[in-house]
Parts: C-alpha cells; sequence; structure tokens
C-alpha cells in the first residue's frame, strides 16, 4: 500500500498560486503565460498537468460551514434547494479540487455528476471562453436551424465532429443530455415510420395527417424505444419512459408505455465469471429479442448506455453489446448508444464503446455532460428525416457550448488525457483491489477493471461512506442503491489516486 | 403615409462605425466607451438607441449569395440545412440589422425565432459576456441542484427573479422553452397526485412505487395537460404532446393520450368585433370545462399562450384567459401561462398576461427565447414536490445564460424598453392599418393592436411576401398557414418601423 498512499507533501495554499489568481482575475494575457507554463511541464509521466493545483484537501469547517449555511438559507427562499450537496465557490476551485464559501477544499472525483472534463478553471478553457467569438456566441445567440453562423460548419469540424466516434460523420445539436436522446428518439421514430410508410419519399396520407394533431396513430404511432432495467437516460416525459433507475425519478410522472428489456445482473470482475456472467448476458439478449417481436408497442430503437451510471454502476461484456448491435440490424431497427456519462475519454477510450469492437457502428451515439455541448452522433443520411423542419426547434443546440467542446477536445489531445485516464483508472483500480482485500466488508463488488477511471464498488453503509468523504476532504457520489462511484475528471493523475485512497482507507478504519 | 414612409437617408457603413469595430475586436475598454456614449443619446424620444446602426437595409447580391451559397455546401454535408432561411455573419450583425457573408444587411424582424432581446451584438451584453463571471460560469458549469455556486441567490434576485410576474417570487430554471414547459408540467403532476394521495406529507404506496418503474399507472399517472388548438409549447415529448400547431411539428412522433382544447377563432380588430368574439370565446370556455370534467385522463394542468405564436398569431380577448383561470381554480387544476415567446416585452407589458388583469395570478409561467435563459416561475411553496430528487437534473438551468438576463434585463431597464415597444407597436399597427386601407389584399386581419410590436396579419402569398422581403432588405418570418408575424426586438424603434413600411409597401407594389 505505501506506493499509493504516499501523502501529499506542498501545502502551499493554491489559491495565492499565479494561476488560480490569473484565473479569478481572468486576465487573458496572464492566463496565456501560465498556460505556457503548465504546458512545459505535464508532457512527461506523473508530472502533474495543474502544477499550481493544491497538493492536497484542506477541511476547515463542518459541511457545510457557517457561511454555507447562511447562503443555503438565503438560496432555499427562492430555489429548492433539498437535493443541495455543497455549497460551492467556483472562482476557488481549481484543477481537481472544489472549493466551499468555508475555505474547505475537497478533491472532487464526482466533478459536477461526472460533468467537468478537464478541471475547475483550465487556463486552456479560460481562454476560449474570453475569445471574441465566446462573446458573440453568448450575445448572438442564433437559430441555428434557420440562420446558422457562417463559420458553424468550421466550428463543428474542428470541434464537436473531430471527436466523433469511428464511422459516424454528421451530428444533431441540442442542449443536454436528455434532449440528446429526445432528439435521437424522434429521428429513430419518423425513420422507422418512413420504412414503414414505404420509403423516404413516400408520402404522409390524410389520415397520418388529421389523427396525427390529435395525437392519435398512424400519426402519432404507437411505437417504442427498448430499454433496459436500471438504466437511465434522462428526465423529459419521453427520456423518462425509457429511464428505469429509481422509482423517485419517475412517481408522478405519465409515461410511454415501452417495453423494459432485463439488464444482465453480472458477477465481478467480469473476467472472472466469464461463463456465468455469458449465460445471463444471453439470457438478456434472448428476453430483448422476444420484446422486440412481441411487444404491443414495436420498438423503433434500443437504447442502452455502455455502463449504466445512475442504475448503479452496471456493466457487461463488450459480447452482450455485440449481441444488441446484431440483434437490432437483425429486426431492422436503430441502435442508440447512450454515451451522456461515459463519453468524453473516462473509460480509458475516447467513447466507451470502442471497447466493443462492434462489426459496424451504431446507428446513433448521444452525448452531453463533459462535451458540456449535446446531441447525436449519426452517419446514415436516411436519419436525416425526409422533410425540413421535422427534427427542429428554436436553438438546437448552442455554438457557445461548442466552440467550449472544441478547447475540450484539443485539450484532451494535447495533455493525451484519454491514455492518462486509462493508466491511471489501472493504478486506481489497483490500489482499490488492495483495499477490497484489506476491508472486504467495505469494498464489494469492485468493478470497471480496464474502464479508465470509470470505477465503483457497493458498501454496506454507502449513504456514511460518502458523508464521511466530506469530513477527510473528498468529494464522492453514489448511484444505484448501494454503489459509490467515482467519477473524476480527466486530468486525475496517480498523484490523487494515492490521495483518494489514502482517505478512502481513513474512512474505512472509522 | 408621407409621415411614416420618410426614407433613411444615412449611409455610412455601419461596419466602420466605432462600435461595431469595437464589438468585433471586443475590447472591453473600447465598448464602456462606446456604450457610455451610447447610453448619452439614447434616452430622448427617438433617438437611436444604437446611433451607429445602419441608416437602412443593404442588398448586395441574390440571398444566398455566392459566399454563403458555399458555405451552405459545406455545412450540409454535416448537418441538415434543409431549413436554413439565411447564413448569417454575426459579427457583422449590429442592433436591427442581421448581416451575412456575402455584404447583404437586412433590417431583422423575425429576430432568430423571437429571441434576440436587445440588437445583435448590444455593448451592454458584450461588457457582460466577456465578465470574469461569465467566463467562470462558461468553463465551471455547476450540477445546480446539488453544487450551487455560492452567489446563485444573488444572480437570481438581481435577475431572473428581478424580472418575475408579479404574485410569483420563486424560479425552477431550465435550458429551453421546450423544457421549461415540460418541467412545470411535471411539477403540475406531482401537485396533483400529491393531493390526490391525501396531502404533501402522504408518502408513496408500494403499487406506486412498483408500477412507476414499468410505466402503468398508478406510478406513471393517466394525468394530462390540457392544450389548445393551434397552440405550440414545444417539440420534446411531453411538450409536443400539448403542441396542435402544424402536422409536420407532430408526424411520427408518439404522443400522450391529452386533450385538446379550441382556442377562440377571433375576428380582427378584436373589439371591433366584441359581441362575436365574447360568444365564441364562451363557447371555447364550454368545451375546455366540459373536457376538464370529462376526458378519460384527467388534465393536471390547463396550459395556454397569451398570444398563440407559432401557430398562427391568434388571439383572444382578457375575458378569455380569466375565463380560464377561474375554470382552472374551480376545478383544482393548475394555471400555466406559456410566455416564451410572449415575455420580456415584446407585447408592450414585461409579460403578456399583464393585459389581462386578473384576479389570481397564473400557477405558473414559463419563459425562455429573449430571456435567454429558462425556466418557470411560481410561488405556491406546493409545487416545490414533497421529496428532493423529484425535479431534478444534471444541470437544472445555466449560470452563464442566469448572468445574460441579468444583463438583458437591465437594457431593458435602462433604455425602457418595455415603454419604447408598446409606443413603437401602436406607431407601426397604425402604419399597417393604413397599408391594409391601400392593400387591402395584401393585409387581412391585421392583428395585435395594442399588443406592442406582436403584431401579425394574413396574406394571400404569405411565403412569397416571406421571400421578397429579403430582395427590398427585410428579414421577416411567417407563422401558420398564412401569416406574416412581426417579432422585432425591443430596441426596435419608430425610424425602423419606417423602413419596414416603406419596404413592405414596396413588396405590395410588386
Amino acid at each position: 500500500m505505501a506506493t499509493f498512499l504516499r501523502t501529499a507533501s506542498r501545502s502551499r495554499p493554491f489559491l495565492s498560486s499565479p494561476i488560480a489568481r490569473s484565473a479569478s482575475r481572468l486576465s487573458p494575457i496572464a492566463v496565456r503565460k501560465q498556460h505556457a507554463a503548465a504546458a512545459a511541464v505535464s508532457d512527461n509521466g506523473e508530472q502533474p498537468f495543474f502544477p499550481d493545483e493544491p497538493t492536497g484537501p484542506i477541511v476547515k469547517t463542518a459541511i457545510p460551514g457557517p457561511k454555507s449555511q447562511k447562503a443555503i438559507e438565503r438560496l432555499s427562499k427562492v430555489f429548492d434547494t433539498r437535493s443541495l450537496n455543497m455549497m460551492t465557490d467556483y472562482q476557488k476551485s481549481y484543477g481537481n479540487y472544489i472549493a466551499d464559501p468555508d475555505g474547505n477544499v475537497l478533491l472532487d472525483v464526482y466533478a459536477q455528476i461526472a460533468s467537468i472534463p478537464v478541471g475547475y478553471n483550465n487556463p486552456t478553457l479560460l481562454l476560449a471562453a474570453t475569445s471574441p467569438e465566446m462573446a458573440s456566441a453568448i450575445i448572438n445567440r442564433p437559430a441555428l436551424g434557420n440562420f446558422p453562423q457562417h463559420d458553424w460548419a468550421d466550428i463543428l469540424e474542428t470541434g464537436i465532429l473531430a471527436a466523433a466516434p469511428k464511422g459516424l460523420d454528421q451530428v444533431f445539436t441540442g442542449t443536454t443530455g436528455s434532449d440528446a436522446n429526445e432528439l435521437a428518439y424522434k429521428a429513430a421514430f419518423m425513420w422507422k415510420r418512413q420504412q414503414e410508410r414505404g420509403g423516404y419519399h413516400v408520402d404522409f396520407t390524410e389520415h397520418e395527417i388529421n389523427s396525427s394533431m390529435v395525437n392519435q396513430s398512424p400519426g402519432a404511432p404507437e411505437l417504442s424505444i427498448l430499454s433496459f432495467s436500471s438504466g437511465f437516460h434522462g428526465r423529459l416525459f419521453g427520456s423518462l419512459s425509457t429511464t428505469r433507475s429509481k422509482p423517485i425519478h419517475k412517481l408522478d410522472i405519465p409515461a410511454f408505455d415501452w417495453p423494459r428489456a432485463p439488464f444482465p445482473s453480472c458477477k465481478y470482475p467480469l473476467d472472472e465469471y466469464a461463463a456465468e456472467n455469458a449465460a445471463e448476458e444471453q439470457r438478456c439478449l434472448d428476453e430483448t429479442e422476444r420484446l422486440i417481436k412481441e411487444w404491443h408497442n414495436p420498438p423503433a430503437a434500443v437504447v442502452v448506455e455502455p455502463i449504466q451510471s445512475e442504475g448503479g454502476d452496471n456493466h457487461a461484456s463488450p459480447n452482450f453489446f455485440r449481441g444488441l448491435r446484431e440483434l437490432t440490424k437483425k429486426h431492422n431497427i436503430l441502435f442508440i448508444v447512450d454515451e451522456v456519462q461515459t463519453g468524453l475519454g473516462a473509460t480509458g477510450k475516447l467513447w466507451a464503446h470502442e471497447h466493443w469492437g462492434l462489426s459496424s457502428p451504431p446507428d446513433m451515439v448521444t452525448f452531453s455532460k463533459k462535451a458540456q455541448a449535446a446531441g447525436y452522433y449519426y452517419s446514415n443520411t436516411e436519419l436525416r428525416p425526409n422533410k425540413p423542419y421535422r427534427q427542429f426547434n428554436t436553438w438546437m443546440g448552442d455554438p457557445a457550448r461548442a466552440l467550449l467542446f472544441r478547447a475540450i477536445i484539443k485539450e484532451v489531445e494535447r495533455l493525451n488525457l484519454v491514455e492518462n485516464t486509462a493508466a491511471t483508472g489501472d493504478y486506481l483500480y489497483d490500489g482499490l483491489r488492495s483495499l477490497a482485500q484489506k476491508y472486504p466488508n467495505e469494498i464489494k463488488n469492485l468493478r470497471g477493471k480496464g474502464q479508465g477511471t470509470f470505477i465503483a464498488w457497493d458498501s454496506p453503509r454507502r449513504d456514511e461512506v460518502l458523508k464521511k468523504g466530506k469530513t477527510v476532504g473528498i468529494n464522492i457520489g453514489g448511484s444505484g442503491e448501494a454503489a459509490v462511484r467515482l467519477r473524476p475528471m480527466l486530468i486525475f493523475q496517480k498523484h490523487h489516486a494515492n490521495i483518494l485512497l489514502e482517505k478512502l482507507e481513513a474512512i474505512f478504519k472509522s
């Protein structure tokens, strides 16, 4: 344990560091200088990406402390704060560290529910955020479907599409993960109905037109999206109908009568239970096929997360996902991979579905969170509906977020952050496995081997562990009923893993 | 006609103006200076808000011109461009004028589908967009429900809530108009079911919990939202189920079996047909009440636009809306006013429902578009669901857009833009009425009297008029089947109205 439980020893408070100061002043020239300095030392193994990051957490008060409590009390009067986790001071947060108004600074392995990609106040992103084109994007937000900016193709090609999964070369942009999934579902329904109608150029019937206006079939078709038990795809009405994570997400909201297939209940580590898991996966594939064939509202598409995240960090083998790809082809429906949480490098690949070795790419891949932008990738031009204004809304995405995504993907490339996450993830997984051997009642079903830092385990006292995390200086999240899920940023390195492991052991000892 | 058809005579190209240059360079100091200069002359009647705006449209090429065509061709390879209206150069757009890559500059009375509030490259917004807090909001996007920034209450109180409709003092933030409406619907469903359950503190039953996970009632209740024929509330699955504008918006997308009440088919001007309109409105109120009482999936709420916008600019009298407020109270369901397009000053009131003189405020008012932010206002704390995480998602809005909204509302106050829009709207309406007398086959059913610049009319050759607009230098939109809708920004002044009226007459003469 000694090698990775080495305590970080530097204690210079990061708030006096040049980068932190320039970040809080936001002088582009000062940031540019610091940025150059940071780049010069970060290309070499365990050299830190953020040299002026805090060397460890600082816990000064109970959380929430007095200043946070005051801010929460004020906010509660106008905004629902009952799900509040920690009042945050973003100006004082930096790199992997999240700060609060009371001077507490925690190592953040939750990262805004897995949505901060390259560190708080990342200097490269700060340059993008203070650029003239960003200012224009903020104050001149276009209706992209009607009035795209003249350089929109360039922004897409050098940004969102530069990160496109292999085989997918087009994008429809949206605003959030939930929105991205619903847009993909709409594309799937329009595609399916157009097929049923006899092809791309066959027009709607009067009956379809009239019935659509009163929400009745055939115009509003009785088709469905098949999703999996414990899956999470968002909380709008369509996406929530495919979400099967927790009752609290779904109760009292009307839902479509869409089918739910079982997601495999695998044993971990996956490779040690290969035979049992393969049988379980086959059972789930068989049931999926039965539902595709028999459900009274036939599916137009199957949607699945590469790793079920909100639903408890549930994994399956590449073979299961290859099976889904084959089933959807066999039955002429679409295969939508929801990479909202898994995408952009966290699993040690840019896209988690790269782990699967598919024979042909998914029909659509949805993204958001770490991308900061959102939307779905596709390639089949028949997934563009056969008439304009069928897939349309006022903003259709946000160039400001597309510019940010471009800066993010450049930072990911510049610092080799996908490789970093793969290597750090392996190191962290080994450390956790050692901890699991030492504290078998604290870490059960450790999972995420070979999946970058996308690691989780079950804890019999999960909520207590998360709460105690704050007292020892780590901000950590849960998923499902009992899982502790690690969702650090892509700049999480081995020295951060050492701190995390040390703090976890302190919790387990308590 | 002579008075308002005076041709603008200055011809100095605005792109060489100091503000335009500073805007394209985005030097905050230069902008600050210009901003001060602009403020000094804009407080006085018909003094222009943007002194360096172009004095009139410049049409150099057919639209799209050669450069635009090239950009469209390139964009089409990766992005669906079939609904493209005009390739736009936002850096060169300014105030009320929209520019394209070919040097064409049009007077814009469509304003990104009614979503640009205070002018392209507005210097005040530019200052907000280049502020340190905006940069932080862009690069450190929080999960607001879990980790709100410490000054979130302040940002809300000085921004979104400073513009809150009378009687509503809380907000739930979202990302788009569609999202805002769905969030409001979810709040309504949770409220209604909690009432049916016996009150705020009564817990869910096992049956509810289990059935919710398979999308069946009672957990996923068979409740509805009642909306009106020709209404538009967005294009996500729940909001689209309440949208009744056009088949192309709805075809092939599964929808909930929710009721559609008739929206009054009024005659214009409303006051000249008061008796007939009152009878029509009563018919629609009666049918609404019948549906509330008898629809097999009972409504939890009624949603209505103050002026139906996408659906053809359909107006009704304040009496109709007061009737809806009373009906919803009588039947203990909620009254949601969708001010996504009407809100933020365009009707000559900050919120269009202020025109109605309601005895008690709506239960929820949704906003987006000109607000740039989105969400719903409410006041009844029982509309906060009874447990945390019921109304929740990753981002829950966007502080960057909340900061922009704050700058917008300050600009609206500083320049008295609601008053401006009321006065300019009256002037424009009078001019259009004169044109309608002169060209009775071109302008039919002129409407929007006393509703600021929220004016529309029916045209027997609508699409041709819109297209010809570009050739004479105006960018103008349609709604419904035959309406020309004016949706200028709040900085649209009488001298802009003069240009618009002159150009319209040129079209009518052609």
